[in-house]
């Protein structure tokens, strides 16, 4: 049995773990930490998890919290983890972080986007960006894991078989996403509330948006040129689901794109190519672990269109740092992420 | 293991089951029939499937797409369950009605509210009206179970400690009831569609809604005295949940209420009281099985006010129906239906 | 053409009355104040309001800012509008407040539920209670005029004929009300926010909600006995809209209650007494000033049933304002006002 | 006073049509035609319609029916237009088709795409496409006018100052656009309902939209070099709305976009350039006649990336069409179309 700590649980990544961990058979929260809810239990905050959690309470947030678990997710505000990991792990607790403090190698693109030094060099080095269909083996081995963003998600899934087949043309890919509005996150901001974003849809941030370095860092992995991408987020009144149309011109059109993806994605437990002519739907998805993906050509143009959809809190967050955990501690990736999709 | 067949798995309380049992570690769907739709994989009908029935296609219904079915639940309309449950019965197939076909004791009320005969009269008498709060022993050893109507469950269970402890006024109870849409079925029909039923909020069925005599007949067996009810469903532009709002004139307005409501659900695995003072909210049960009340008193009245919230396709139908199979199939109440609810 | 200032216009109700004064051919937006955002032009704040009012910019407030003005609104919270009323008046400005400080005519009642003092008895004293369909000449000749509520428009207008008429019981009258989201104001609160907020359903306030003691205040001046009522607020995921689902008991169940509320509004060009046999539901009202009615009766009991709609922010906010403003002002009662719902 | 009668006013088209000349100072609508429907009063069928047209009722299609009236609008399904519009020519009516039988120029692009052949091609001939920001001195002496798309609405008027300008590569354009769900219809079809639509997003017709070639045409018109345009529509969950997020290599990458814009629809009474930096959302144009554009670079990339929103049913139909008749009557063009925008 996993013990496992949650630092900063009060945000819809933290209550998502508690949800799915709730369903886990090898593992049991043993604590949750708060600052501003210490002494609060879980279960009077979401009334969802009475009966599920009756006793756990939020105590205050440090090392003694988490004394004795075997990880401890990070779903707090970037910056967090890094403050805390040293001792976390000295005292044989691994990190799964659900913000951003371990997911982009290079601390100065961190700095010019986060507007915060990295703090420790040395574990930034050491850890291991949590995509498994990417770096399973390297997970495994993990003391550190960043948990990838929920657009990175979708976006390099959609993208990898294209660029580590060297089919595209790099210089001009695109990533249109839209994203269900938990994305933003627990917070009381008033572009968030129901009457400004129901029945709307509108595009954000695209100056530059936090997820892009790190898009772009996974694309120039997978890609023997550096890419150029737009990335254009969206937000759509829906509660949860990311929904990625990407666009890249093809070198060579006349390349089976179907194989291609189905070779690529055989075997991943939680990537799921459709037949020919799909289109996902976001609602698909809707609660589980899972990111499915239709590639098409674009009709009149030499464009190649994918469509990749994932729940941004659970393969996009919260469900995707377990499948990370199970990695980590030894146990089979699906543990606990078999549920099936909320329809309708 | 229990061999599960399901009629008519295309609508919304079909496709329920199917998620549901997907999780279920003790059930297996065998079959799935729809004339409409003989042929088609429920994974090509319902994307978010995939992978939990990769092979599950619908057959044609009739006694023969069952045989050797230890349940049959009927996801199907009105009049189906009982003109094929005298044939399963015979060849050891238990019946579960998500329909209303055994929902109602009298037979000439269930043809006044469904415009057709009754045609098995026998079987009705033998049957089980399928609310373990009231009737788990019957269960264990019924044959063919009426599953409850999704309003009806939420209606008596908010009001039953109070007509069972005859603290009401009988002549004057009131069910204000909002429900989400697939409240009203996977049926393509113009006032459900989103540009109609979103952003709006309506009563319907005001001058008598099919669930009304179901309510009163479970209301009445509890009361020493028969009840009149007024009961207004409305529509709520949301996809699941059921909220009702209960009101009833107190006869003692000096009861000590939450101790009534937390005895008479004590040990309940499926009914929540919540704490004094609370109210629930539908999200909090969404795709759970679980039935969650509060009670208040209506300040400057002698009312007593019950908020009752359920999925309508959980614990007011297919969530319910397993808890049902699970009774007469000699299994823990409990199992496969554990799930915590889905927040956000 | 009547010279408007607006106090506080970054709220709901404040953005509406622009929205709403943009079509009115005899009112002309001199002044709009805002402490927080003056200096701020509303179209940047609502883009909406491009190219209607594409100079006009928050102010700080005070009375110079309205200086001229023929009359003010006070879009504010509670216990603004009674610390300027008094200048104001003296400047030959007349005064609208859509908060609460001239609805109650009780102070003690007013201290009771908004948790202060009231600050200027002989303006409440000499202020009107803005319900034209009842208060119509007072307004006429009024200087002050306290906006009703969203939920009191409502629940009044559906309940005044049965209660002039002295038909019910007046001891068990129940409000089961439900609101959009926008009721709750401009508010960037955690509650609010959309992904709490949607696809849920929710009671609050049912230990005591302000509009309560204004709605027995409006339905005891219409009643010859004191009036009881259970009132429930319910939060819908919608963004405008209230529906008033109104029970009370018939003492006389004969009554011609369609001839009584046809009769009643017989000439309101702002209240819709539908066909018998209707429910209306809220999209019908949706941007529009009316409150829309239909009168039932509860099968298989003595209760009368009253569905009421309207937009909140119109009819119970900033349109029925602008009905008052028409009438202070001696201008056509529908003047600006005319516009049709927006369906879908 | 313009005389108009509505060809087919069931549907959003027809029901927005009424919505709209409501308000409108100079028009009165004096017929519309349901074959389904006809003897059914407009109000019955559309309550928010009560108090603005408590007479007019649907009549039988045909000439008749239409007599004397100065325009007919066509708010019906493709090919009735082409039908009936030489009668009505001869008779003295004007037509404009919200439908696409005036929309294609060229006749077996017609066939191919709507799946009949055009059968009046001399009409066709002398039509005008309706797009007034391209054609309005030939509208306003047009006898029939196609009425643009809703989808073709938007992304022309993003496109058309780039593409007149000669600064994008034509072979790589991307039109990713979001509709909300009135786009499909006012038609009772199973993915279409709220259950289904609600909280989720999806593609559709990737394998191409009847729109596609309408945009194309209107491109092409506009470019010196013949454009190969992705066009991928999206459902999203909101009743009214477009949102198109086009891209394009730019080919001088020192272009400034924004005085490109805002001198191209200088003058323009429902183009909305927007400042430097902005994103439109789409309700902020909700109900209203208006495209609001805004113009950026997509950074890291030589890409130009343009957001355009409208209301589907207003600027992207009803209102557009309006729009038209107000030209082709001599009417001031902002006749009945100055309402703001409905927000929220």
């Amino acid at each position: 049995m996993v013990k496992v700590g949650i630092v900063g649980g009060t945000g819809y990544t933290g209550v998502e773990l508690l949800r799915l961990l709730a369903q886990h058979p090898q593992a049991e929260v043993r604590a949750i930490t708060s600052r501003k809810d210490a002494g609060t239990k879980v279960a009077d905050m979401f009334a969802s998890l009475r009966g599920h959690y009756p006793k756990l309470a939020f105590v205050e947030p440090g090392a003694a919290a988490l004394a004795g678990c075997d990880i401890a997710f990070f779903a707090t505000p970037h910056g967090v983890a890094m403050a805390q990991a040293r001792e976390l792990l000295a005292a044989g607790t691994k990190v799964i972080d659900l913000a951003a403090d371990f997911r982009l190698r290079d601390p100065a693109e961190f700095e010019r986007w986060y507007k915060m030094p990295h703090s420790c060099l040395d574990l930034l080095e050491e850890s291991v960006y949590g995509l498994p269909e990417v770096n399973r083996e390297a997970i495994r081995k993990a003391r550190i894991v960043g948990n990838p963003g929920c657009y990175p998600t979708a976006v390099q899934l959609g993208f990898l078989p294209l660029l580590e087949a060297g089919l595209v043309d790099t210089d001009h890919l695109i990533a249109d996403c839209k994203s269900g509005v938990s994305g933003a996150g627990r917070k009381a901001e008033m572009n968030l509330i129901f009457p400004e974003a129901a029945d709307n849809f509108a595009a954000y941030a695209v100056k530059g948006h936090r997820h892009l370095p790190e898009i772009v860092q996974g694309l120039n992995r997978a890609s023997s040129r550096p890419v150029k991408l737009a990335f254009t987020p969206h937000l759509t009144p829906m509660i949860r689901g990311i929904f990625a149309t990407l666009y890249a011109p093809l070198k060579d059109t006349g390349a089976d794109l179907q194989a291609l993806y189905e070779k690529r994605y055989a075997g991943e437990p939680f990537v799921d190519v459709m037949p020919p002519g799909s289109t996902p739907d976001t609602r698909s998805v809707r609660a589980a672990n899972v990111c499915r993906i239709a590639v098409h050509r674009a009709p009149g143009t030499d464009l190649v269109l994918v469509l990749a959809v994932e729940d941004n809190l659970v393969k996009g967050a919260a469900g995707q740092a377990i499948q990370n955990m199970n990695l980590m501690c030894g146990l089979p990736e699906t543990t606990g992420l078999t549920a099936a999709p909320l329809l309708p």
